[in-house]
């Protein structure tokens, strides 16, 4: 099959992007083809698929392939690029617009003009802070911020964020001696997240920038991760260490991403969406 | 930069390919390049760049460039792939013709029309036999055939060809015990082989099959090596496990290679190259 496809990124999260529009795939493929297109050698190379399909629902909907072929809910990094592809390929009107997807809409801005968007914002709703929200075991009904979370021999504090996902934001003086791969997966599969949990370290530059280094729940280190950024700017706000209404300028191994937590409780994230390749995928099944 | 490629692989090594014909690039530019298409997030995916150019001293000349932006002298999988893209993009007139690589000049044929080439034969030269042209510690003047190889408490045989780079290989009965992760890499680093060596564990099913397996010098286990599968055919003969003269067909992770070291000495390889892109890179330099 000769299959049409753009392939972006968001601070280094990659996808081959399909415009079902113009160019439909039948739903049996959609496994396979997504590992084939995450596959640096026998394939593309990425993070996973991503189809843009017309959508009653919304102004243009996606859905998330993850790169072993399981589909996904949504992706902060993902959606910057979706908005830029739609915006770009006209298959919408507006600069802000809704797309559906697996986890519902989501209102997305588009920042440059046809021919070039180079920036997205998008609505990454409100913060759920209850610790049942997250989940992470003790009593009902509170927030966890600045609690004592002692693992192993190391004496730290927790501040616990759901952004539909779940984190855990600690707060460090120098980002780069952060206990990341030490730590990290420890706290990850500790029995006090029931469901894991994604880990973040912050170190506060001053009051409008934060650096971020992150271990995600079932990926390890990655250069980005957008509701981890989400989360831990609110976590900044719940430890009064930044100011809420603020835009944070948060800078993640992959670049940065621009976080605004507002008076009405959504949180915003603004970011770089990059075009790589625009091409034709020779795809051969049963390779 | 907007720069037109054609990604392809032979056996899963995977290559970017620049028309140098059509589209030339600065030579300041190539270092940077190389590593940026090799990148699966920021760029394209790939193991390496290759630049088919124009040349007078063969039909087409290939440069080959490594995912760390350092030039390399030639490589089997991608000679195939050169090959093909020369054929069917009419760079050449003839179905045998010579290609200059930095390691000489070689022969190639292709199997297949202008508008699929599926199968590409390439002389690869004649093995050096000789210990000291591998090379390996001890007497010179001899060959090293099933030599008694003593590695911690393990006592094997080993035989070694070069063909350009060196090699030991192996017999063993089953080729899914082969000590591939255990003794490959302290066989690769041994002291007898002042330069290094590529470990090939080879299992032989009848006369004209054999599986094969590899622990690349510098790379660990690949998929597929084009100038192992030719010394482990070599060293078949030597042992006189395989008769001179008859293809073999050489079952490699990555898919089969198949294999004639012929009755003047040159060794021939013939197999799959395929086409995976055809596209444009969207290389933001500086990145």
């Amino acid at each position: 099959m000769k299959i049409p496809f753009t392939k972006m990124h968001g601070l280094g999260n990659s996808y081959i992007f399909i415009n079902v529009f113009d160019y439909a795939i039948k739903e049996e493929y959609l496994h396979d083809l997504a590992i084939a297109v995450a596959d640096k050698d026998f394939g593309i190379g990425s993070d996973g698929l991503i189809l843009i399909h017309p959508t009653d629902i919304a102004d243009v909907g996606m859905r998330i392939f993850n790169n072993d072929g399981s589909e996904g809910k949504n992706c902060g990094n993902g959606l910057r690029c979706v908005a830029k592809f739609a915006y770009e390929n006209n298959l919408v009107k507006k600069k802000q617009f809704t797309i559906e997807t697996k986890a519902g809409n989501v209102v997305a801005e588009v920042h440059g003009d046809r021919t070039l968007i180079n920036e997205v914002t998008v609505n990454m709703g409100k913060p759920h802070l209850l610790r049942e929200t997250i989940p992470m075991e003790g009593a009902k009904g509170e927030t966890v911020i600045a609690e004592p979370f002692t693992i192993g021999t190391e004496h730290l504090a927790v501040t616990t964020v759901s952004m539909g996902n779940p984190h855990a934001v600690f707060f460090v003086d120098e980002i780069n001696e952060a206990p990341l791969t030490t730590l990290g997966p420890l706290i990850e599969k500790d029995a006090r997240f029931p469901e894991g949990v994604n880990v973040e370290f912050i170190e506060k530059v001053n009051d409008k920038e934060i650096h971020f280094r992150v271990w995600e729940r079932g990926s390890g280190v990655t250069q980005a991760c957008g509701t981890g950024a989400c989360a831990s700017v609110v976590a900044s706000v719940l430890n009064e260490k930044l100011a809420k209404g603020q835009e944070i300028t948060v800078h993640l191994a992959g670049g940065d991403l621009y976080i605004t937590w507002d008076e009405e409780d959504i949180v915003w994230m603004r970011g770089k969406a990059e075009t790589t390749i625009e091409g034709i995928f020779y795809w051969e099944q049963n390779n």
